[in-house]
């Protein structure tokens, strides 16, 4: 099979890329050059579209200030337009995991809009002298403002998604709350029987902790709303003219919707990777909760005999190649796995963002592409755990309540009335005997029935303090 | 030697603790119990006093809800203020790293509290019968509300620390940047010669970068303002009379000064670290730029003669026990070094939130441990890298202009006026030749002199962009 | 378009998959619970391989010990072998992060064997009276005992590539390393000028420190040798009778032609993940390792002009898509990146394994997942680093040369002949001065001429020591 | 109150020392320098005592060549013997963490013994003209190889204590496994009902984990017996003579009785930190391991009423403030946090291995304090394990006995006779009616009544696959 090609040139010499490729000559070698993943840029939908909006508002702010003749402006837009429809995604071929800061990602999209804008103007795949991907398409732009930009938009555009998943799951915890909000139970602390409360309570503080890390999440986001554009190479501002900067972040505002500002300082805004580690910290932040609400849901449902029994996971599929009849609780277990995932993600954008040197840090790729996979990853984890684990979840109410009744930690109760000395007896006569509290404090009489009655009833016990919210 | 004794009794049994302690029986166990670091509580002031702030904050409510009789109340909020006056810290013993969520801590605190309110209500020590760690001190509380809140209001009083030595950082870089503002040196990304800056611009931007991680921080440590004081146990707030989370947080507001607000949900609130974790999160991003930072000093400040040479550190030891004359950038590699702590003090403290299981996280003190000691550390590192190295900072100047005037990235400004791909041929030849910009572009007819002369101008270059803020 | 599809059943009732499909209702099932990273397991061909591997030898014991019939076995042996030489691997569609501990990674593959095997032995997909998944090809197994000892056999497949690609940069390094050899240039501690060395020491360190890293690993690759097939569900190896641990591992060693050794504790062997957490951490090593080279690398190409500029990486693409002419070490910065991504994946995997509980560990699909990440990236990191960097790496012996003849760091040679003290007087009057080391000496007649040129010919300081390996 | 002090002079000018310092000029200002954690060096008494080792052992190599003069040597080897005898330690004053990679740890011991080795021969302290810290107790030396090589073999002092502990706690679950050898209960998988088993293979499984991770420790330490003494500076071995680093070798390997061997390549091993990163790694492996199995029995001994209620830990204090008689697993708890401790110190020694930087690797001190403090607390939290929690552990037999009598899970032991699919049908209907398995299949016809009873007794279900070690 023979390929079409046409030649590029480039700084090290002319080669030869298929005729139908809207990449060129730098894309080319960047694939060469960078064989590590396998996963091409493509498969971030998000930051290809993050790409084309900045490259349309930098045409924009060009043909604005009289740099870019409108005929190219539109021809470009028209390509990026293309682009953030859906189209052209798969011309995205360089590895999400590259050397040289973003620039082959950003060469990749300077290529395809310009061999796009280039057919929209009438003329052929390559004819440069007519639109330079450099020249025209990367006007008044570089790599080192054009890629972290990028990079910050397509991280607001998936947090969303994120987001509306983490409300998804909130809401879940939250109906179980209601749901639940009669069940006694006892509430352990260590791993120890400690003191009754309620299904419900325990379920709102899943919901809550949610609610909470959303609100994190949405205020770190603000962070990345600060864009360096109009910095080019190293924040000086070098090539781009008075206004530019201006000019483009508004036009990228109408176009992405979001209200994007100018960092104050351009300098500072391109060589610091602080609010990617913030965001991380943040994701981080949310995988340790998540976790920890996983762990919990798989020690209440352990079991069926042989654990603690409060509650059941709906079963999604059968758990065991050996063991009949067995079911797990695959759902919160993948969870954790997300989970170990961020925790793990959140130390390489670390050490990538401190690895940084002088004017700019080169190891932006790896951080986009480790906030990528905790983002969605966190997103699938969370719907999944909603849709196919908590919405389903039951509980073992008579079983819970008998644990009340029968529970030690009833005593905690008697401390304002009978001393916690004196309870601290009691406690360890029932635990040494087997006996009730109830049964020790009257036998020794330290308070009339029926005030003890009063005192034990598990729902005062449980619901003295908060209220359910 | 014969140690005067007295005997006091817990769960356990009797066991006999100095005549002269202040602590008793359960700060007894924990010191036998947690052999670990060998680093008792009392290596940590903040955290005593936030113990005693917090123990004074609920006799006080306790007081104002009738529950304690007021002798008893002036009884403990007197030995309160001597704690927090700086005295018996030698009498919290416990070792930082101890099971138990802090319960040793809580009872430390309770046994120091109450046998010096004996003592001054008249009484001799282990007479508990007339005030009771647990009874009376501890009344209305658990250590799961105490010990997180003594905890946050710890951080809070240690952060201060930190949030001025980060200022007074802030400023040593902004001395430098209005020092430099006129020495013009070549800008690198990724180590390779990118375009003109000032010397200015590039401390303008760590100065920038510190100002914003105080922000970042200062927003952070708001988040541990909230507290769980009168949550009890579990957050149902067993045994905590209405009314007495909010009296006790009004007392505590008033001891401490701080704005504090009770949690919204007790129950939440009691089983999240995650305020913890994302405090650490902020001071792992402080660690990072500041090591970023440290790391461009050392690079910037290579030499004498073998490297970039553009600064010098002032020395402050010789560098070498071998080498004579050297000297070595010995104060950001200290730094360099308390980054890398902190930054894995961020994965301890991570690990030990995601553990925490159900109704509370029974890992705080190691929480506790890393924070403060990535929190003081830190602050050290700021102080130490603002006085003994950049405020002595002296440029090469004249190296840098040279540096400038001799550089292929000039050529970078003329793309606007020659286009990129004639700009890539110049530096091409440039780079294999030797030879200067302007000579080639001249010879090759693509500009006139005078236009050259005026584009590479290297405060033109340089300033084309951004005013140093 | 209507899909053929026949019903299956499972524990939790019926389901129709397509008719077509070697997969079955568990895999199904699994599925739809897992939509986490869109990956699936046949993108880990050796894990594939490995548990066609499993398999086979355990249907080869089984016939042997009389528990299967020798037609099944044969047929699933075929099965099994068709696959590992290539094909069906299509079929193993189930994400590669799953809940289950590895339950639906197994039972993918019980199904595609079973219904490979029964369309071999003349019966129609899905008719598992005659050959079932679980009664035939899971048949004295456990997913708790195969997944493991899968992973085992394909990490250990995997490592064999990573340790070729070391080799091939061993080599590259210590090409370099004999082409270096007489290339005299300073050394630097901490940045700052030391003694004179070659830069073939240099490149021959970075050769040795791969060697030795490739020892490290090849030794932890031993403790994966150790397997715990015939464990079962929880290591007391119920359903394999006596027997069929020992004819599985014999079978099983001849299959994959490794010397798989039996745990000598099942129940050990079953929970524990020590020796993954010991493979990913001498990965952890090896890129700590790369990822130092990489930025020496970087270090010593600085430039072109106000860098070091010791070194020149060969250009593999133009490095800006503003600044004409500028090349970037683009290989070595997505070595660092890979460095980084391995080092958070060590946390990961950290997290997984201290994650297990009791008698399993649920954790391993995530650890497979991390740990195949971190092999197949340090292997490509590798050969790219070789092939299109070292390879191509040239000296600028003259500049080299010259600042070894320039340099302060050359009196440390004198220190034994004129004494630390005197030496740290010169070389500071050098550093003030600028003038050179020698000069000074005579000027102070501390040693005659002839000495002196003998004593500071830089061959001479520079060899005093190791000779190069 | 005055301060009688002594004049010295370094690099940067005169300094007054406090006449009875046995400290000079270089460790003062290190002490000014370097106030970051105030734990001075001497809290590292393994290290101290290392640091003699290496200069008595260098002092008797130069005099065995004849570069230092007996009187000298004589007095050097009498002042590092009384260091090594416990004696000057408080001599010892630098931060741990400090810059200049361990320059002024090195220094502080050059100036402690030529302090004292002029007193042996005397001269009053500080009259360096007749015996020099650097001069002569420093001869032959540097830093760069006197420090690592101090390190490692401190580092293996330490790890002595550590593997003692280990073997402490392994010999206390051996203890247990067979103690429980006959106590039978449920095995679980994923928190859920798996198979039998007995109490001593779950308690066998620990004492071979902390056996594997011994032998693991083991093999790791011998990678620190390598050592680069006679390196000096870079590696070259600038001012050693031939035969000095093999003579300094001997000496150091007969002071300390270890079979230390001098690298092969010592430019690579003066800038290489791969040794203590995999030391530190295995180190991380042990913290996964032990926190592993202290989630175990936190499990395990739940309750006592709403919990496992497996095994009961030896109540060592009193659990809560609060909660009267609630009795906490402060052990494990305590134990847990180490763990995530040394796991967060293997980032931070990671992060300054991956810093290192061309011939020297500056960040070793945060390297020794990190690896010390992960090897001290395990040694700690080992011994405390096993005397305060291990050694008294009980069994609550009876109870386990009857969860497996009653288990679901026995049906597995059926597969073999009636089909993974008729189990698992048995399974779901025990499940949902709350009927024992036994039951159902009687019931169903499914197996004679003897068969089942055989089948089904639990000591044949949990033995029949491996025997106890």
């Amino acid at each position: 099979m023979t390929v079409v090609t046409r030649s590029e040139h480039d700084l090290l010499g002319d080669r030869d890329v298929p005729a139908d490729a809207y990449w060129g000559v730098h894309t080319l070698r960047a694939t060469e050059n960078f064989a590590i993943t396998g996963t091409p840029i493509s498969a971030y939908p998000h930051l290809i579209d993050a790409l084309a909006a900045v490259k349309e508002a930098a045409a924009l702010a060009n043909e604005e200030l009289g740099l870019l003749e409108p005929a190219k402006a539109a021809a470009i837009v028209a390509a990026c337009g293309e682009i953030r429809s859906g189209k052209l995604h798969d011309q995205f071929v360089v590895d999400v995991i590259q050397g040289g800061a973003g620039t082959s990602t950003n060469m990749n999209a300077n290529e395809v809009i310009a061999n796009r804008a280039l057919e929209l103007l009438g003329h052929a795949k390559g004819e440069y002298r007519s639109l330079h991907p450099n020249e025209d398409v990367n006007l008044g732009q570089s790599t080192n403002d054009v890629y972290p930009t990028a990079v910050k938009i397509a991280t607001v555009f998936a947090v969303r998604g994120l987001l509306r998943a983490m409300s998804m799951l909130q809401d879940a915890f939250a109906r179980k709350a209601v749901e639940f909000r009669e069940v006694l139970k006892m509430g352990r602390t260590q791993l120890q029987d400690a003191v009754p409360m309620t299904l419900g309570q325990e379920f709102s503080a899943y919901a809550v902790m949610i609610e909470e890390d959303r609100s994190r999440l949405a205020e770190a986001v603000e962070l990345i709303h600060e864009i360096n554009l109009g910095a080019t190479a190293i924040g000086t501002g070098l090539n781009a003219p008075a206004g530019y900067a201006e000019s483009a972040r508004r036009h990228l505002s109408e176009i992405t919707g979001l209200p994007l500002v100018t960092a104050a300082n351009l300098v500072e805004a391109t060589q610091d990777c602080g609010a990617f580690v913030q965001v991380s910290g943040v994701l981080k932040r949310i995988a340790v909760k998540l976790s920890k609400s996983c762990n919990d849901l798989r020690l209440l449902s352990s079991g069926p005999r042989a654990g603690l029994g409060e509650i059941n996971l709906p079963p999604v599929q059968a758990g065991s190649s050996i063991m009949p009849g067995k079911v797990n609780p695959v759902i919160p277990e993948v969870v954790n796995q997300v989970a170990f995932e961020v925790i793990g993600n959140d130390v390489a954008i670390t050490m990538a963002a401190e690895a940084g040197q002088l004017q700019l840090n080169a190891f932006e790729p790896i951080i986009l592409h480790s906030l990528s996979e905790s983002i969605t990853h966190l997103q699938s984890a969370c719907v999944t755990l909603a849709e196919r684990c908590v919405d389903g979840i039951t509980a073992n109410t008579e079983a819970l309540r008998r644990s009340v009744e029968n529970s030690i930690g009833l005593v905690t109760a008697l401390n304002p009335h009978i001393g916690y000395t004196a309870a601290t007896d009691i406690a360890k006569e029932a635990l040494v005997s087997g006996r009730e509290v109830a049964e020790l404090v009257l036998e020794k009489g330290l308070l009339p029935a029926e005030t003890l009655a009063d005192l034990l009833r598990p729902e005062v016990v449980a619901g003295s303090g908060q209220a359910l919210a």
